[in-house]
């Protein structure tokens, strides 16, 4: 990352979190200069990155100021869930939208999957089918059970990122964040316990608890710093509650990067119930902003921070590859990976190793959080664009995914199967809510380069939800 | 499949099932070419394939003769597991012996992996490595969560060979076979359930059942024939069964098919008792005779049976590519695989699709039967030579693993104690078992090329075996 690169995504950052607020002219270049202790040009690049972003503007003679078309829409509300434990459904609507068929001729607006069309994953490719020619049939045998030490050398290097300090033995590798989380909760759970989650929540892990007999307690959940204390505090007073599974970096569905103290806090919480932490950073890497944001398993000091992520978001979903780091949960873990699915796959392990060792995964990520950053502000420009006033928006700080917010009476479930007449695909509200909630909301990812076929199909959707609210308010 | 290997297939099995005892004159060249209406060269090249496996002997002038070598140990007795539902232990066994790592200098003889250095298996390295390269990044998909269509149309097309008629959205693709059985396990039973297992069985199976909560319940056995079906269904009548877990073809570890009509009894059996059964065949095709046997799935008229494969064993494990056909509890598995890994890896997917495509696979499965069934020779073999006379040794219909019962008070786990200080690695009974039976039991592999250090590394354990028993009858 080049001081540039640094420098305006501290300005950046700012703006978003309004600090400049529209047109306010920002600091002199002199100024910038002066303050970080960096030379003019530095300067004069990042307000030209900033620029490209469509975060800035310049104005001939005057300076820079903050783009008049950066004015933000509002913030999704406070999250008000049901407060209690609740057993979970949505099961089918969560299946459709597994089963949409990426090659079906839709526009796909409703899937988690990052982009790999970039020239920076051709090494890892390459690595992947020479280990496949290896004479000795390398990674054609069963792995260690943990993974291949390789692998997990170089996992624990790239974790120093976020603070954490861990050695390999302390990471197995699992197939994807998915059975990383099965592992977490089946360690942890038994039917008929009570875990509390964010809200709205990644239904791959409500869709887990589900299938082991488990209830979830959704949690208030603020759009900027992620869970609520003071609810979680009160649901732990009143429940016997097993874990606690968050999402505090880059959260899906919401975007935000929860504040260092309130991670902080929240494991102080934790602590004081004697509560295990479920952390899912499989977006992590992907923050806006470098260096990254601290994981919560970074604070830990009793190991009650099971830390679960995946190189399935910064790399490739097809790779498989994910992993955890139980913490004092190790060998209640290793037993449900056996069961599980056994060892994984270890061609792709050795081969992401290797792209890992020679600097590829640095270099990919450096350029997927540009891409994602960029497409971030032009997708948030088409919703203000394209969408009612009332809309309400979330402002990622990193990976691809943006949450929308409809006045409540507004129902995503009928739009979705008016888009679906016309070839466009969204991910509705009530997948991210164990109770069935959010049906005034959808998420849109924007991780695709954004063609004019995504902007009109934006276009489409922003028409089908102006009709819908004028229908119900007629 | 030639006729002269399917005649030799036919006459091996006799003299295995002792239809032609050790020393016995075979039938001449003459009648057996009636007999079998094939030419005389036919007759002549499957004697000479029988001599190669050193089953018969040609003595100038007199005939053939079966092997006096040949004369075959006792089986191992009908097990006598305690017949009730039983907590499952040894974990820590199971554990051990999946941490040995193959490249730690000892003789490994004790884990479940195949031989993967056959120059047949380079086209499907191939496959993978062109895969890797395609420009589209084929592969790195989330992929369907059922699998790649391509792959489960070949399945379907090799199910056929075991008798099954199934389409290729009746099966899913899974993680191993391991992630096929434990989704069949989760897609059924609750904690608290009770589920028959055939006794000795695979540990990966009872470790699943410990996972989640299930009592396990141990039936007797038969070394030929499979589990015995007056013991199950005193079981069934005494128990509430939830689900009957057995490996028919080339069980694991004892090696018998399962007869025809024993396996339509025990379908008939669960019909009466409305139960399912999860039927794992990982080794069917690696069955010695050809045609393969057939599977109970492909008699279950009701969709009772779950079909549980993978191509670890007659492929390779590092694949990580299994299958399950869950007949009528599709949906359950569907869900069961959604929390468990999510979608399986698309590229060896496709891989091993274009390979069974093109024929790669028959061809890889034909030398690799042959292989096994000489080694199985040989192993036993040396089993006779260097094992005390009071042995039992089963008689491997198929794969590549031997199960050895020493009398009821050997120790099978102070031997592995003693073989771990000279470099030998074996299994040891009590993992065969939920409770900890078949202490007095071990399993040896004979996948591997069979080197001078393998027959030494046999013949340590016989020794060792001897001064044990010695040690005891003093
Ligand atoms: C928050 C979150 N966690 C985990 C996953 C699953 O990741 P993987 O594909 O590595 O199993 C996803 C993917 O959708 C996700 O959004
Ligand atoms: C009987 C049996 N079933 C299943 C498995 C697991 O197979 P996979 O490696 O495909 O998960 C094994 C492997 O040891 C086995 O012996």
């Amino acid at each position: 990352m080049t001081r540039y690169d640094q420098l305006a995504g501290i300005i950046g950052e700012r703006i978003e979190q309004g600090l400049y607020t529209c047109g306010e002219r920002l600091p002199s270049v002199r100024t910038l200069s002066q303050e970080h202790e960096v030379s003019i040009s530095t300067v004069q690049q990042a307000y030209r990155v900033l620029e490209e972003r469509q975060l800035i503007e310049a104005r001939p003679k005057s300076g820079y100021f903050v783009s008049q078309q950066h004015e933000l829409a509002a913030l999704p509300a406070m999250s008000r869930p049901a407060q209690r434990p609740v057993e979970i459904s949505q099961w089918d609507l969560v299946l459709k939208l597994l089963r949409a068929d990426p090659e079906d001729g839709m526009v796909h607006l409703g899937i988690g999957m990052p982009d790999i069309s970039s020239p920076t994953l051709r090494p890892l490719m390459k690595a992947l089918s020479r280990i496949a020619l290896q004479p000795d049939l390398r990674g054609m045998a069963y792995g260690d059970i943990c993974g291949a030490p390789a692998l997990r050398e170089q996992i624990a290097r790239l974790l120093v990122d976020s603070g954490n300090l861990l050695s390999w033995e302390d990471i197995m590798i699992t197939s994807g964040c998915h059975e990383a989380l099965s592992i977490a909760i089946h360690a942890l759970c038994q039917p008929g316990d009570i875990v509390a989650v964010d809200s709205p929540s990644f239904h791959g892990v409500t869709q887990t608890l589900k299938a082991f007999g488990i209830k979830a307690l959704e949690i208030p959940t603020d759009p900027v710093t992620g869970i609520s204390l003071e609810a979680l505090e009160l649901a732990l007073e009143q429940w016997p509650i097993k874990a606690i599974q968050v999402t505090p970096n880059c959260n899906n569905p919401l975007g935000y990067i929860m504040p260092d103290s309130h991670k902080q806090a929240l494991l102080t919480l934790a602590q004081g119930y004697d509560t295990p932490i479920i952390e899912d950073d499989v977006y992590g890497d992907l923050a806006y902003r470098y260096p990254r944001p601290v994981t919560i398993k970074s604070l830990d000091e009793d190991g009650r921070v099971l830390l679960c992520s995946s190189f399935s978001k910064t790399l490739a979903p097809g790779l498989r590859i994910g992993w955890i780091a139980p913490g004092r949960y190790m060998e209640q873990a290793t037993h449900m990976k056996y069961i599980s699915t056994g060892a994984t796959a270890l061609q792709p392990q050795l081969a992401v190793a290797e792209f890992v060792r020679q600097g590829g995964y640095q270099k990919h990520l450096r350029r997927m959080r540009a891409h994602y950053q960029h497409n971030c502000d032009i997708m948030t420009g088409w919703i203000k664009t394209y969408f009612p006033p009332e809309t309400r928006v979330s402002r990622p700080q990193g990976s691809f995914l943006l949450w929308i917010e409809m006045p409540e009476h507004f129902d995503s479930l009928r739009l979705n199967r008016q888009l679906d007449q016309v070839g466009v695909q969204i991910a509705v509200g009530p997948i991210f809510s164990a109770s069935g909630k959010y049906r005034h909301c959808m998420r849109l990812s924007y991780a695709l380069a954004l063609t004019p076929a995504i902007e009109q199909a934006v276009k489409t959707i922003g028409n089908a939800v102006k009709r819908q609210l004028d229908e119900v308010n007629a």
